[in-house]
């Protein structure tokens, strides 16, 4: 149930079953161009594949120039209401587009916006927030799912009078449940390309939850194309944070997935350190690989069987387990040794 | 969607639309009542409603009439293969129990603890996890949440030829995506209170970011009546991470909401230290309340608007907001300490 439509934002494809894209947003001043660029650079190695910023006026959007060429993931420039920024943006090499048409105003502004885009191949992102909804709508439906949904159908139909089909769609809620409503709506009326996300998430573990929660609703039924997670905090965080909530959806590529029981009165080792150093001594490795940590010998064997590899802890002794087959039995303080050796021979990777 | 039946714990309602019950279990040793009754009272005063233990023995099993004289809150016995331990936990006071029936054996065996139960007004939770599918539905179907599901039936079907009702299912697998499926499944198929949760969830952090991204799938179309976050972690930190969870999707019923934009190229105030300054400052709250802290007047007044009370931040000054209306502009350094004073005014407690 990915979105039908596809939309080329520079080297990167969205949409149309295309890999999740993870973005995020500078929060420099754009027109501060060493300070932009250093933090696109920073977001890229961390594993950010977009990166938007704000284009407040003419200076920002003209810097982008500037920062173009200094960095490799395509951008997408933040604009409210005047269209020429738009423009210029587009002029200046950007990749992507943010702005709603239904804040332009005059059809043929809206028109010169589409007509740049198009010949320039840069999708438009419309982005309608709970605090964005159009006055009528809001007033008939409240800050509720439906409005946001009709409030970005009217922008996108504005597009479309333009023919401009190259558009994606974000439908941001501060709340959970809202967001989730708002999202399932769209992916039944449209085939646009899905920019998910929870707005005004909050700081870090607050917003950190949101998004999960929210993602892993709509990630479930296969809606979403790319993704931000929105974080009062500093934008690396949010590329972090959405690693984290791939990892957990198991939809991120690569490195080890562990499984770990919870403590219970069964445990006979002491299986928060086990796991802790696992997790350690796991962090750098490249391969998909699925990793048990198991504390006891009722639930361990038959839990573990879905791994790839895993320990079960006995007393003063554990289980090396691969694919739920018993291939040695150790002392536990060498278990951790023990586990990445056969690791490091699965998957050849120095450990 | 809740489910339709109700079961008692206690005095505990769970299913049929009572709130959401906490749970965790104990990993101490539940033999070591001085340790266990510690442990159960530090859970209950984090928020815990229901706490579970061991009974891996008979010495367990009486363990619990004197853990039960020192604490509150009804306790659940967790039972893996011999039904004389479920039948002594029940004689000594235990208000619900986990035992699958499939692992007693003998029909006649199931019956004496069903009747047990049932004398008692105890119900009984049926809890299938990845590692214990019947064989011969893995064998057919894989671990996947429809042989879960399967798997669930059996046992609760055997429950009910020895006319024993008062059950309640888990079926947790440790993928979030397969564990939202079987449950929706699970949900569609039977009226049990269904106690939701990821297994082998992982440490701290990606346990408790599984869990919300399947609380939040979950708990968004109603399904679930009561939940544990299980993290291989002290058992206090699944009950400070399930409140956690429930407060990012606004089912938490006390304290705080805040709600706070990300930042970006526009913020002209320092926003991540005001976010944290609010957050700190009404942890302890008790009314609920949404409180928007944001960045800045494109996005602040319209996104702020839906929050009860807020502050917008300028350059050098910011706004405060009552539901949308401005009703002060003060110096930044003022900010936080203006929003108290309207949220006590608001709230009539003491920050």
């Amino acid at each position: 149930m990915a979105s039908k439509r596809q939309i080329q934002v520079g080297n990167l494809t969205i949409g149309g079953g295309a890999p999740l894209v993870i973005q995020s947003m500078c929060n420099t001043k754009t027109q501060d161009t060493d300070a932009t660029v250093a933090q696109i650079r920073e977001l890229e190695r961390a594993g950010c594949q977009l990166a938007r910023v704000a284009v407040p006026d003419l200076e920002a959007a003209q810097a982008i120039r500037t920062i173009r060429r200094q960095v490799t993931i395509p951008l997408c420039a933040d604009i409210h209401f005047d269209y020429r920024l738009a423009l210029e943006a587009v002029k200046n090499g950007v990749e992507k587009v943010r702005i709603n048409p239904g804040n332009i105003g005059e059809k043929a502004k809206v028109k010169q916006v589409a007509d740049a885009c198009k010949a320039a191949g840069v999708p438009i992102r419309v982005g309608v927030n709970g605090g964005s909804v159009d006055k009528d709508l809001r007033e008939r439906y409240g800050v509720t799912p439906e409005a946001l949904v009709i409030s970005a159908q009217r922008n996108l139909e504005q597009l479309e009078d333009c023919g401009f089909f190259d558009s994606c769609v974000s439908l941001k809620l501060s709340n959970v449940f809202g967001t989730i409503q708002a999202y399932r709506l769209m992916a039944q009326r449209c085939e646009y390309p899905l920019h998910i996300g929870v707005t005004e998430a909050g700081g870090q573990k607050m917003g950190t939850l949101r998004s999960a929660a929210a993602f892993g609703a709509l990630l479930c039924d296969g809606i979403g194309d790319t993704l931000r997670v929105s974080l009062t905090a500093p934008p690396i965080e949010e590329v972090f944070a959405a690693k984290d909530i791939l990892k957990a959806l198991d939809l991120h590529q690569q490195g080890a997935r562990i499984v770990s029981c919870p403590t219970c009165g069964r445990t006979q080792v002491d299986l928060i350190a086990l796991a802790e150093q696992v997790e350690r001594r796991l962090q750098a490795l490249q391969s998909r690989i699925t990793v048990a940590v198991m504390g006891c010998v009722v639930n361990g064997p038959g839990e573990g069987r879905e791994a790839d590899v895993g320990i079960c802890g006995g007393k003063g002794e554990g289980l090396i387990m691969r694919k739920g087959q018993m291939v040695d039995k150790v002392p536990e303080d060498q278990l951790v040794g023990r586990l990445m050796e056969e690791i490091a021979e699965m998957t050849g990777e120095r450990i």
